[in-house]
């Protein structure tokens, strides 16, 4: 299967990704633990951005977090000594080709994974299959889509269309946080609850104002600028003249809103 | 002033506020209520739809609840003593020229008032006016461009904008919800918090699907078909083909979202 990553994984990505999970790991995974003793595969771990937060939280459960990039994993696995955490195995393993044993797990967890995918219907019909019966699956992801400011601009909206069509051209989709409900019930999952995640960013945030939509948002945005110029997606003043406006959102009286989409659901 | 309201004053758009005001009583209202002996304006309190919250929230506190238009009042006043509540006054007056005694109110609430008009700050400014130092002005507005949905549609977004256009030719910003924070710091209000409101739709909430998605949201977007296609803003088909996407998020996997923005600011 095609599986072409948009987001690149140079070094400054890799800062973008920790820098968005340190800042939003409460809002996305305060309410995410594991009983003690329970196993939980993660399929897309990436550099362990989210690893490290599933492994403190649920010290007593045990970890399989896997990833296609052997590099991301030697970072992750680093990341996961530095901290002091045991209760994590990492493999090397495509979701289409993982070869784990049917019902071995109590509970599956993917977070900003699905997006990147072009089958997440297959995806999701092979974590049911590795989750015992009434184990859950937890997957939280993005939505473009959901993104809105003050001062609007439609040159801003326009450059963050062009990361939008560019995973769409991979058969990825990066509005996909408000499908999730729509993707779990039809994979025949039951119980399926979603909770949107709005992160609202105004000056009163700092924190917020560079460690997300500066540091993470538009640093995405801006990653994105010479591949949407050369696909022809967008001239190169339109596209800086939508940066320069989603700066603006990050002044003393501009306000950014996006929002993730959490899903649980249950093995039937 | 010019002060025209798109949404009309009919019968059925009575049903429609009430309907709203019930669905979303917790969301919007559950954490605001007022000291004992407080004194509270609320301007632009029409059929009274948030009135009897206020005033059940806050039983021993005493509201002066305004709107310009007589048979809303009637309607508020009506509704107050069918609930045995006895806290507030009415009045019929335009913000404009109330004449009423500066700095004489502890707090002043508005909601859903703000979208209406074409000078929000002018009209901020005098409520900063009336209220005591040290009081507290709480703001509730929508903000369509806050709408997406799944299954996504072209349709659908253009029957939404047509809304919003014909607001906006009003003078008025059916988007306005994102700007609450601009508004109340450039108006010299202190310590504004502005926590968004969202609500997620989706099958699992059938009480929303009724009450919010389709009785309320495209009750609102049907309401301006005639004005619409008599503007020239969108062609019959479209806008009916619009509509039937918006219901078609209503089905078994559609998920519809919109936030509203409260925002709550201190008179220094």
């Amino acid at each position: 299967m095609d599986k072409v990553y948009v987001h690149g994984y140079d070094s400054r990505e890799n800062r973008r990704l920790k820098d968005q999970a340190n800042t939003l790991v409460d809002l996305l995974h305060s309410d995410t633990s594991y009983a003690d003793g329970s196993r939980i595969l993660e399929v897309g771990c990436g550099v362990g951005a989210q690893t490290l937060t599933l492994a403190r939280n649920s010290p007593n459960a045990s970890f399989l977090s896997t990833d296609i990039f052997e590099d991301s994993l030697t970072e992750a696995r680093g990341a996961l000594v530095s901290s002091g955490l045991s209760n994590v195995q990492f493999l090397l393993a495509d979701i289409f080709n993982m070869n784990l044993e049917k019902q071995s797990f109590d509970h599956v967890f993917v977070c900003h994974f699905l997006e990147h995918l072009s089958q997440p219907d297959n995806a999701l019909a092979i974590l049911q299959d590795l989750i015992k019966i009434g184990g859950t699956i937890t997957v939280i992801e993005g939505d473009h889509g959901s993104a809105y400011f003050y001062p609007d601009s439609d040159a801003a909206q326009k450059t963050i269309q062009c990361q939008v069509e560019l995973q769409k051209r991979t058969g990825a989709n990066a509005n996909i946080g408000r499908e999730l409900y729509s993707l779990l019930k039809g994979a025949g999952f039951s119980s399926t609850n979603v909770s949107p995640r709005m992160v609202y960013v105004d000056s009163s945030s700092p924190g917020l104002v560079e460690g997300f939509t500066k540091n993470t948002f538009i640093a995405m945005i801006e990653g994105v600028r010479e591949s949407s110029i050369a696909a022809g997606l967008i001239g190169e003043t339109t596209f800086d003249e939508g940066i320069r406006d989603l700066y603006r959102t990050t002044e003393q009286d501009g306000v950014f809103c996006y929002t993730f989409f959490k899903a649980i659901a249950t093995k039937q």
